[in-house]
């Protein structure tokens, strides 16, 4: 018997008939002997509709009453689902964050949880209850109602279940559990038994969807073991995201290969290769609110050297215009760019303890004829841009060489 | 400059233009030097939205779950007044029931309000700021979201008017004020300026639609008083219902003149005039859960005795069965009844001071042919049951007998 903390977002709540499919399934895993806390979202479009309201009405609402009234999206769900499992005769009790408690500083929109009181939940449980709570919800010490910004209902379920010390805390999304690869790129992909927060927190900051990264770090820090997996199909295993890989001697070298298309690349040359450099390119970018990504400086040589960086592809045009005003500051010879470029990743925690992932990494993309544009490591992913259109090829030719299609589950 | 609450039913609410025009409409008052406390219903139509899904789910919902879904419907439009208020340039803060805290007891759907804590509506309205509060909620001692039931926002209102020691309680509504009767029977019918409690709580029994009773009892239980006002009208000073009539000498004697036909009249024939024989009829109605209104027993001749009550209109069929089973066992000779019928009632404080009153009323109801079938007085009541078809015509002659036309404001 274990204490489960359950999340279900909007689209697996977003009518009656899969409200009442998700009250059938807490159901199942209560038979199973478990203790479950299920946390819910808005239904899909509810958040939507209530915010257009507030907008009728101003351009821009006070933080703290758009918090008010978002809130209620997650406890008409609440309510709907405790009614449904009661239903379906399994005793359930709902509550708002505000209920829990679920603490949270003042940070309308985005607020940070700071405590939650589990002696509730611990009692309802205790009487043989599912405790159903509002996501992405809290209250802060005043007892205004706060609201935890994008992705807040992964972060209220891993809070809780870091709070309960529960067993598994289960995410539940469109998709069965995390893959090697995107699926559509590479059919051969293969969903992962399991993969570590610092793998997933990668793999999410490189584009991939399933989880927010918000609550990846959240459930690291608290290391609670986590589990994405499939609203819409019974009885899969889903990813199991934990603290420590897997204990396999047969443990891959590579978890996952990552990639997006989102990026740009800009190089600035001949600038001279003086002390302060790289601030007096970035700062100006900086204070234009452009985010960067990797950055590379080439060796320089007669004193000179190039300097190239990653913005996200929609500051491209903005980022050329600030670079060719400060070219003739810095003396640089000339600025340049490219937006149809792509950055593919390989993470994976075996990589620490592998040498040469990055030399096969770059034999893979030779043998195919790719050219390499940029690098950019860290302790457990290496990143490669490439041009666009070779992006596809290179994760096929990369998954293949890693062995991922290849591997049995 | 005074303490003013005002509360906006589902219908003045029910779009952000008309929540605007509220918005404008408190600004106003606030201009006029008056620090304000706002309570609001839901949207219309919104908590039927909210039921409807919880129906989907189960014939027999959990009145907690339905609580603490319903009660999102307030919680909306307080944000949403807020934001409107603010963006009117008028600083204003929003609050649930169970922020304020209106504390109840836990039955839920038909909580009853215990507590009221005027701290942070004290604390925002010295800072300048209007309070908006959810109508209809509250929240018991253990934290869970509790409903008042119907006209629950009214109610909310006046506890909100005692606790805060407020000069008035308005209540917005769709119509102007209270009548002398109803304006579609009598062209004539005037607004009144003031009515007392008790002739409100009269009123309000016989028929009148205006404001719950929970409401105005009440009020007049903790003496808070209470006008009745157009939200689509600008301007009227509507009808403040009080403790004490007016002082003016011109008092009238009958205040306002109360009508419906919801009721069906039932007589038992010839049943021996002994001790019990009521409650040996009345019981078993009672039985049957068939609310009776006005009783009249004849002074019996030969030992026996004639017994006639009326019920509400719709269980007129069902107390016929109940007294044809019962006729043989009281030694009854004739069971017979009319749901033809309608109640027509003077209502007025002064009816304590003139005496006459009842006479008159006879009078005037001979003079147009009007037969009396029943008869039934209260300290400032008298009810008499006519022919339905001669209701309007009576309303009238009796409106006109009593100065009720002619009385200028």
């Amino acid at each position: 018997m274990a204490l489960i903390v359950q999340k279900y977002g909007g689209t697996s709540v977003g009518s009656p008939e899969r409200i009442q499919a998700v009250a059938e399934r807490v159901k199942r895993w209560r038979e199973q002997g478990h203790d479950l806390v299920v946390v819910v979202s808005a239904m899909s479009g509810e958040t939507n509709r209530l915010i257009a309201l507030a907008r009728a009405l101003s351009h821009d609402p006070d933080p703290r009453e758009l918090d008010q009234m978002v809130a209620t999206g997650e406890q008409v769900t609440i309510a709907l689902l405790a009614i449904a499992l009661q239903e379906a005769g399994v005793p359930a009790r709902s509550y708002t964050g505000a209920q829990v408690a679920v603490l949270t500083d003042s940070a309308y929109g985005k607020a940070r949880i700071e405590a939650i009181d589990d002696e509730r939940m611990r009692a309802d449980l205790a009487a043989g209850k599912v405790v159903v709570v509002a996501g992405f919800q809290g209250i802060d010490a005043e007892g205004n109602t706060t609201t935890l910004g994008r992705g807040g209902s992964d972060t209220t379920g891993v809070a809780l279940a870091a709070a309960l010390k529960a067993d598994e805390c289960q995410i539940y999304t469109d998709v069965d559990g995390v893959y090697t690869t995107d699926p559509r790129v590479v059919p051969q992909a293969r969903r992962l038994q399991r993969i570590t927060f610092e793998e997933m927190l990668e793999m999410a900051s490189l584009g991939s969807k399933v989880l927010q990264i918000r609550s990846v770090e959240f459930a690291g820090k608290y290391n609670v073991p986590l589990r994405v997996l499939s609203s819409f199909q019974e009885g899969g295993e889903g990813t199991l995201i934990t603290l420590d890989a897997e204990d396999s001697m047969e443990k891959p070298v590579i978890s996952g290969i990552a990639f997006n298309r989102d990026e740009a690349k800009v190089t600035v040359r001949g600038v001279p290769d003086t002390p302060g450099i790289a601030y007096r390119i970035l700062g100006p970018v900086g204070e234009a609110n452009i985010e960067i990504d990797m950055i590379v400086q080439n060796v320089g040589a007669d004193g000179l050297t190039d300097f190239t960086f990653t913005v996200n592809r929609a500051d491209y045009r903005k980022v050329l215009t600030v670079l060719e005003r400060i070219a003739g500051e810095i003396g640089a010879r000339e600025v340049s760019g490219d937006d149809k470029i792509a950055k593919v990743s390989l993470v994976g925690v075996g990589m620490r303890s592998h040498a040469g992932v990055a030399a096969k990494m770059f034999e893979t993309l030779a043998r195919e004829s790719i050219n390499i544009q940029m690098i950019s490591t860290s302790e457990i992913k290496i990143s490669v841009v490439v041009q666009e259109k070779y992006m596809e090829l290179a994760v096929r030719a990369l998954h293949s060489a890693f062995d991922l299609d290849a591997a049995v589950e």
